[in-house]
């Protein structure tokens, strides 16, 4: 049965809020031999550790027009609606945050603004796994598309038969990605990273992965590769109160449960008596669910936490900083003023995390591990730059100029009071 | 003289736009055991270590109230009139900045928004120097200021006397930050990061430094603190052609030059005689400069190339992907839709980069070294995150639900559709 923790005293907290400890500084001699050898030995390289961690040759590892144009024919009918349904959401949401430039005279002929520009080449990961992640397909491919993203370049790792599941090449076809590569793990980052004679180098890398594809991102990041965020186990924060469905509280945190052993899921609450039904609720769906053994793991890092208020409740979900919230109760909008660190949150009793996973057109590629006080998921923002554009007139210079001298002299940089003096000068 | 390279082939553009190498990975150790080093021992560690590079004592290292209240004494009227101009314009274009919430319903019932919320914890570092960077402060406190963060912490190293400039305490408490601390390098970098009894921690690290502070706070993204993004050697890269002005083009060479010894000055154009011109030029304003002797290094880093049309010298300075890229053309509206990688674009032959450095109300805290092609300049965006909202109704879960469950079944997650399952069937 869950963990319930009835009233923990403040300096208590942050223990409760704790994570699996991930230690990923001791992959980074696997990461950087990998690196080398990637930079080295190119493509060799990349063959070679398919070969040896993947258990399959493929001495051409670009996915064929003909493998992805063929994948449509291989996947169901009603599988193919409904992902092309979930698109549209996706594509709607991320539509919606597209920058539009504002200008700002700040000073008389002084004039600036910000410009939104594609990342012009990105490298999308996708995890391999039993079963096929394309959901992370349509959530990296989709925003990079509006984005207007030039390359597009996705890597997942082959099955034993050198092949990628038809639903991955299909939802990457539904945004027109058609440079895949059947490459997985830190040498598929290497190659993203380095460029080789089959992968186009990028610039910035999204996606998640096991803790090897994380190390090997943050690795990348110091030479010269931008990175989406620090990828980690996935977890829930749910919040709860007298009028929250027991059911629905239990089915979410079985959800998050079962993405993998190192997943968490917290239940925080006011309500003893919720506290008990869930935990009940959790043993009774539990028997119907097919990954249960994984739940089990992931249940053994989970709780559930009774609180007096629902200020200390949403002060504690504050300093846990969950990459999901749900907030089940009635009154879920006195909240929303108070939420400081979360990534993503889902409001009231009918929206499970589950919809934010596939369909309602929100990222599920988001913080974990507590950064969410830090970063943002994947969204928009995360494919372009925004540039800053200034102009100045020949009279915007006059005005302005002596404010920059004076700032300059006092930072001993003459040469860039000259810079402008220079100017001034032929200005009557 | 500056280097004049004329139309080189394609296959050497790569090697014109390298910049100096910069190998982070060997300070590897060094940032590891001061960080080690801060976690075991907090306070001692950090103060020990500023006896060791900044050759002071300064056991309560926390800038005074008083000492920060007594700073705009110690300077002087014109400076203070001008640092509050160029802070006014800093303040109105990063207040442009800020994000207004859109929502959108992507499926009757199904409602998702961004909101942006202030990171809470944020650390700026300021380097030290000959002379004080108070304009770095201001573009780091303002829109820390402007997005919300509660929490504002400083760092910059302490002269000999163990003070910090009055500059820099003045423009600091301008934006009302009062969390003040003299220590520099490494050690800095692990107090914020880490926290210790008299810095907090933070959860997002800002500002310029040297190798060692730009390795340190790349180590510091490695433990859970996010950075604003990889620093290096300043550089600028101007646009000419015949109708640019061959002594403002050099003024601005220089501007750049005198940053540091490992800066880069490049000029692009599609005219020779500009360039036989603007490396005169150089030569003579040389001479009236204080700083020539850092010049002088920085212009061994730099140099002219002359292309033969204007869309081979945007391809150049796309490639190069420049922190700060001037167009100093009469035609530069053409070229701004063909600018695909620059941070900061200065336009025309009235807009030199000290504008930017100062007073124009831009920020000066930028991408260097290529990163351009995947990292905004510092921006209120910095300083926040967008976090997802969603909120669907039951008759929402109703319509979407099918959709998640048909993808969560592909994906094998049962758990998944259980939870929409388990809502829907008491939607009647």
């Amino acid at each position: 049965m869950l963990q319930i923790v009835e009233n923990p005293a403040r300096n208590l907290w942050q223990t409760l809020a704790a994570r699996p400890a991930l230690n990923l500084w001791s992959l980074m001699d696997t990461v950087k031999e990998i690196f080398d050898d990637v930079a080295a030995n190119g493509d060799k390289a990349v063959i070679k550790y398919t070969e040896k961690y993947d258990n399959v040759t493929i001495p051409n590892y670009q996915a064929s027009e003909e493998e992805i144009n063929g994948a449509e024919a291989l996947l169901p009918e009603q599988l193919k609606v409904d992902m092309l349904k979930a698109s549209m959401n996706i594509l709607k949401f991320h539509s919606l945050q597209r920058f539009e430039t504002n200008k700002v005279e700040t000073t008389d002929g002084v004039t600036c603004w910000q410009k939104a520009l594609p990342i012009e080449k990105v490298g999308l990961y996708i995890p391999g796994g039993r079963a096929p992640l394309f959901s992370t397909v349509m959530m990296l491919c989709i925003p990079a598309s509006v984005a207007g993203c030039k390359e597009i370049i996705l890597c997942t790792p082959p099955n034993r038969e050198g092949k990628i599941h038809p639903a991955i090449l299909f939802a990457a076809k539904l945004s027109n990605v058609k440079k895949i590569y059947k490459a997985g793990g830190i040498q598929a980052i290497a190659a993203m990273a380095l460029g080789t004679d089959t992968v186009p180098r990028v610039y910035k890398l999204f996606g998640p992965g096991n803790q090897y594809v994380t190390a090997a991102k943050q690795y990348a990041s110091f030479n010269g590769v931008a990175v989406d965020m620090p990828a980690g186990p996935s977890e829930v924060l749910v919040i709860g109160d007298e009028t929250s469905n027991p059911e629905y509280v239990a089915a979410d945190l079985l959800a998050q449960a079962e993405h993998g052993p190192d997943s968490q899921s917290i239940l925080v609450t006011t309500s003893k008596m919720l506290a008990l039904k869930v935990a009940q609720a959790v043993d009774r769906q539990i028997l119907h669910l097919s990954r249960k053994s994984i739940i089990d793991q992931a249940l053994a890092n989970s709780r559930i936490v009774v609180l007096k208020t629902l200020q200390q409740v949403i002060d504690f979900s504050n300093l846990y900083a969950p990459e999901h919230l749900i907030v089940e109760i009635n009154d879920y909008e006195l909240l929303i003023p108070r939420i400081n660190n979360a990534a993503s949150v889902f409001l009231g009793h009918y929206t499970p995390e589950s919809a934010g996973d596939y369909a309602s057109g929100a990222n599920h590629t988001l913080p974990t591990n507590g950064n969410a006080r830090a970063y943002s998921g994947v969204n928009y923002d995360s494919f372009v730059r925004k540039v800053t554009f200034q102009e100045i007139t020949n009279m915007g210079i006059k005005n302005l100029g002596p404010v920059i001298t004076t700032l300059a002299d006092h930072e001993e940089l003459d040469a860039h009071s000259n810079s402008v003096r220079i100017r001034i000068k032929d200005i009557y």
